[in-house]
Parts: C-alpha cells; structure tokens; sequence
C-alpha cells in the first residue's frame, strides 16, 4: 500500500461495542505534515493541539478516537489529549509533539483518557500495512457514516512511483452530535511540510472546504496531510516545482473524491448534488451564492423530491448577492435552459426537467452575468432521515 | 373595528377553489403608509411597485392576491401590477400610485391578470368593515398557513382613542414555494408617513426581521403600516414625540405577536422557541449569533426532540463568532444552568433539562462574555413534517 506506515486498531470502549474506535498510525520516519482545521472559535481540545504542533511540520504518530469529541471539556480535556500523546511518545521513543491526536463524536462530554491510555501499548505490538489494516482505520474513525470512505491514487514526481491514500468521516456537521468531519491523506513523496501545507490549503478550498450537507460547522473538523519522504524522489521545498504538476492533479482528485465521499453519505441523502455558479465578480461573491444555494432547504427539499422547483434557486440567489439582477441571472439544471430575462426561458419543459432530477447526480447552474469568476460546491438533497436521525439519537 | 377602512373580498380563481384569494381594502380618506420589503435582489414585481410609491406616502387603497407571487415573471409581471393598479384606481376615482400591491404564491409562473381586474368592480359593490370582514381578510392572503393570523390593540394618543389591527401570513421563507412573509398594520392614529416609516422600521427590527424558520429569505417579503388618521388627535410628524409612548409600546407588542405568530405556524412546527444573546460587543454581533442558533438544523432537531444536546449550541456559537470563547460563554436553557468555564456546568442536571425541553416554549440564552450588547430573535424546532410538506408540495 504506503510506505513507511504502520497501523493498528482496537476498541478501547469509549463508547462502542463490537467495533473499533481507536486508531494509531506510526511512521517509521520522521513524516512531513500539514494541517486545515475548523475556524470555529470553540474549537475541540485535540485540534488546539494538533494547531500548535503541525507548524513544527513533524510527524512521527497519529492517534484518532471515535465516540467522544473532547469539545467543551475545559483543562480536563487539554490534559487528555496530552496525556494521550505522552503514552504514544514514551511507547515510540519520540516527543509527544510529533505525535498528532483527533477526536470525534459527543461535544462536552468527559474523555475516558484512561481507557485510551490501556490500549496504546497493546496497540504498538499489533502492527500491519495491509489493505485490511487501511481498511480497518477507516473503519475505526467512523461515527454515524453508513460507509467507509478511502480513497487512493498514484503518479510519478520525476521518474519515482509515488502513491497516495487519504480516508475520511463524517458528512460535514451533519452527524448528530457527532459534528466532525476527519480526513487524513499520505503520501510517501519527499514533499517539505512548508511546500505540504500550500499543497493541502489550496486543495482543501475546492474539495473539503467546498461541500456542505447542513451549513452547521464543526467544532472538531481536522484535515491532516502526512508524507512519508520514502518514495526515491529528491525533495521538493516549492509548491510551484514543475514535477509536482501530476501530483498536485491527483492530489486535487483524491481530495475532491473523499469530499464528495461525506456529502453522498450525509444523513439520509440519495443525491449529490453539484452547484456552479460563474460569471461572478469576484470567488467570493461566486462562493457565497453557490453555497447559499447549497445550504437552501427550501431547494435541497425540491431535489429530494425530483421538484423543478426552480424558483427556490433564483431566491437563494435573490438573498444572497446585491449585485445579481433577474434579467442578467441565467439558471440551467443540467443541461436544460430555465430562466432568461428575468422569468422563465421559452424552451423550458418541466416534464424533462423532472426527468433529471429525478437522477443521483444533479448539477445546477447559475451564471451571475457580471464578472468572469466562478466557484462549485456539493452538497445532497434534504429528507426526512436527516431530521429523524438527529432528533432520535439520544432519545 | 378600525374607522375608515372598508374591506372586500373574493375568490378570483387564480389558484385555489373554495376560498377567497383576493383581497381588496381602501380608506375612506388618503392615509399615511409606510413599507418594509425583502431585501432579496430579486424582488417580486409587486415589491418594486410598493417601494417606489410607498415614498409618496399616501395609500387609498391595499390589493393582495394568494396563489401566484408574480416574482421572476419579467416584463409582463411588471404590467400585471400597473394594470391591477390602474383597474382599482379607475373604480375609486384615484391614482394608480396610491394603489399598494402584494402577491404570494408560486415564483415564476405567470400572473393570470385577467382574472383579477374582473373581479374587481365587483368587489367595489360589496364592502364590509365588520370583524367578520377582518377575519376574511386575513384570511384571504393565506397560501400554506394552517391558522389565520391576526392581532389588535388599543391605547391613547393624548386624550384620544387609538386603534391598531394587524394581520399576517406564511412563515418566513418556509412554506413550499410559497415564499413570502406578508403583514399588514392598520391604525386610525392621525400620524404622517415619515413618522409611520420610522416607527415600522424601528419596531420591524425586532419583530418581523428577527424571526426564522429556515433561513431562507423571500423575494416578496413586505410589510405595510397604514394610518386613516381619523381618530382625533393632532397629526403627529415626530417620531420622538413623548405622546407616541403607549402608541409605541402597542405596536411593538402587536408587531411581535404577530411575528410570533408566523414562527408557530412553521410548517411542520411544534415549538416556539426564543434565542436571547447577550453580553455581546456589538448589536450586529449579538445578532449573528442568535440567527446563527435560531438557524441551525441540529439546534432545532435536538429541540424537536426535547434532546439536552446542548454542545450544538456550542458548536453554532463557535461557528459564527470569531470573538468567542469557551472560557467566557455561558449558556443556559430555560433556567437550567448548561455551561461555566469551557465545560459542562456542575449544576446540569439532564433530566431537568430534557423535562424543560418538553414545553411549547424554549428559551436559549447566550452570554458572551465580550461586552453589553443583547439581541433576541424566534424560532421554531425542526421536524420530519417541514420537509415532507416541502417535498411533496408539488408531487
């Protein structure tokens, strides 16, 4: 699979029965490493930690919970989380600072820390790098996600073979409770954590950065982005070196892979739905309509249901952007022409459109007709499961 | 009921059978009229009407039709109002411009204004100024609304008698394609138009325009004030002046019971809940936090529920308040004490919480901890109802 990673899994028994819920990854070398965290100003105990530790841009462990998020657990839950990294160095030989902790699941509720205490040395005597190890780390980090989300992809930096495996969790904040989304993606190319960080943030923006299922952000969100430097290549310290150009491509692939990966298994979703909104003047504007769209329940509600309910759109549009005008705006649904003018386009025929809703994928469009900029973002339809799901889970 | 108003209605046949869906008042005299619109970028045709002739600041006559929102409709929606306009200027003898035009119902089809100018002479022969006549109304202007919404009041302008009778309809940008929130106030206080629009504004702040369902925002949002000015008192043209306190006082009270009123009728909607954020540093501030929980789906979802999952308040303070902290916020629900110092507070006791939460009525309250400023704003609890209602609207 990767080289130079170790994997172990357990059930610790935060909070799971009959599954793991832990999980630690070791780099026989020193790893290269990048971070993208949440913004949220109540951020999760781990994530404060892996924000201070990622800028020293060395990796040596990865140790990621599932049941408990460790948010709003005050300076008992700082203590967890270094208590957690200090029994993976002292197991390992290595400072507790290149050791990298997740959470994910309940938000204020105390950290068992005891409990992962016991298990990290049992882990470090059970070891493997197979596919079913790979397979058993992505399973180990799952909350509510009906599906294991992995993704890989390979390609040459000069004439060296390099790979590259990211797996994820969650469905942007709308897990019940168990508001995260987690991604972790390795590399084993000779990639400086400086050059690793431009990489990651750049492909963030247009893959994890750009789904959203339920507008509601996480306390815990962590993208973590690890190479392993073991893979031939001489090392690469600029993020615009000519070589990294297929890597970066597959990079952006992967990315954008895992990403729609959550937004398909969000809560009771059927569909993805893809939204482009270009002739912006600006990423920004073109970025705020798109997700406001995205975030519409009134225009996810109508795919759910195969609806040409296209007046949801232009409304979101409407809310959103001072500068669109109804007589500029040209809104398409898949291929099939719905407004211009300001109403209604000659050539729309609602039996099609239903048609193609009626599709898993979707894509709508809109053009803003006043600038050349443009964004897209996924999100998926809105059904009564996603409501059912987050009223029922602690009842 | 209120002197000087007369009131008429009809079903004309747009949309719905059996039940009246036009609605026709004029004032004996020319009244004093102020307006609030949606600040969508795509207003409805009949928006733009209101808001061009509501400077003038003088209405004879309120023509509002359910069934069709005449918005995104072009050229030929713009018409459809000048026509509507024009016939009941003609039959009273008026201005076109002194004619105020609402609509709701489906965006983008087109508004069959045939149907609406027959009607009119007709119901020029057939007026009312009943409570009966009130009740329909309110009545009239409904699209998915399960109850009519209508609140009066009375008090003093110096020594004399003071009416005011408001009514609504919809649920902010809830109901199914029906998306508009429209509210109309009526009094017999002899008050001038530029006064009038200060007061709306001001008591609008805090009533219509600090309530959600679902954070979507209408293209044909509008609220009208009209004055008769034939109670007695001398007109009043300052909106300082100290003998409009009670005046003031009854109008945010009527303004904000009707606005209630729109969040309890929420489609789907078992719960009124209030979002109350203080110790903010800014008014603005304050108010993006409280939208930011009135908002969230997991917010209203736990509420729904009578589920204590208080660390989604958490998480939807922490997503929209780069200010805060977890050190400083207090959140309480109801009375019942929920954080203090970056974790669970000691005295949370769930059970109480979840027994609380079992009420019709929640209180959410925020302390931030940064500064003085407070805002408040109503929401209700998410349901499976809301999106089966949205889904199958036209299925």
């Amino acid at each position: 699979m990767l080289k130079g990673i170790k994997i172990s899994t357990t059930n610790c028994g935060l909070k799971y029965k009959n599954r793991d819920d832990l999980l630690l990854i070791v780099f026989d070398q020193p790893a290269s490493i990048a971070g993208v965290f949440t913004t949220s100003s109540m951020p999760a105990a781990p994530v404060v930690w892996c924000k201070k530790n990622v800028k020293a841009g060395v990796a040596r462990a990865l140790i990621v919970n599932a049941g408990n998020a460790n948010a709003f657990t005050g300076k008992e839950g700082e203590e967890a989380v270094v208590k957690t990294a200090n029994k993976v160095a002292n197991e390992l030989g290595c400072s507790a600072n290149e050791v990298f902790v997740s959470s994910t699941g309940v938000i204020g509720e105390r950290l068992k820390v005891e409990l992962i205490k016991v298990a990290i040395p049992q882990m470090t005597q059970n070891f493997s790098s197979d596919e079913a190890a790979w397979n058993k780390a992505a399973q180990a980090i799952m909350t509510t996600d009906t599906k294991m989300k992995m993704v890989s992809r390979t390609c040459k930096i000069g004439d060296k073979n390099i790979s590259l495996i990211g797996f994820a969790k969650g469905s942007g904040m709308i897990a019940p409770n168990m508001a995260t989304m987690l991604g972790y993606i390795f590399t084993d190319a000779n990639i400086c954590s400086k050059t690793l960080q431009i990489l990651l943030k750049e492909t963030a923006e247009h893959s994890f950065n750009a789904i959203t299922v339920d507008s509601d952000q996480s306390t815990n969100d962590t993208v973590l982005f690890f190479a392993t430097k073991v893979a031939g290549n001489h090392e690469i310290t600029d993020s615009h070196a000519p070589e990294l150009s297929e890597f970066k491509y597959v990079l952006n692939e992967l990315a954008l892979e895992l990403a729609k990966k959550i937004v398909v298994d969000g809560e009771g979703a059927k569909k993805l739905i893809e939204v482009e909104v270009e002739g912006a003047r600006t990423n920004e504007q073109a970025k705020c309509v798109a997700f406001s769209i995205a975030n519409s329940p009134l225009v996810k509600t109508a795919i759910a249901a195969a609806d040409p309910n296209w007046g949801r759109i232009v409304m979101a549009v409407g809310k959103s952007c001072d500068e669109a005008s109804p007589e500029k705006i040209i809104v398409k649904i898949g291929d099939h022409p719905i407004t211009k003018d300001g109403m209604k386009h000659p050539d729309y025929v609602e039996q099609l459109v239903h048609k193609y809703l009626t599709g898993a994928e979707v894509k709508i469009s809109v053009n803003l007709g006043i600038g050349s900029s443009r964004w897209v973002v996924w999100t998926c339809d809105l059904n009564e499961e996603y409501i059912k799901i987050n009223k029922d889970y602690r009842t």
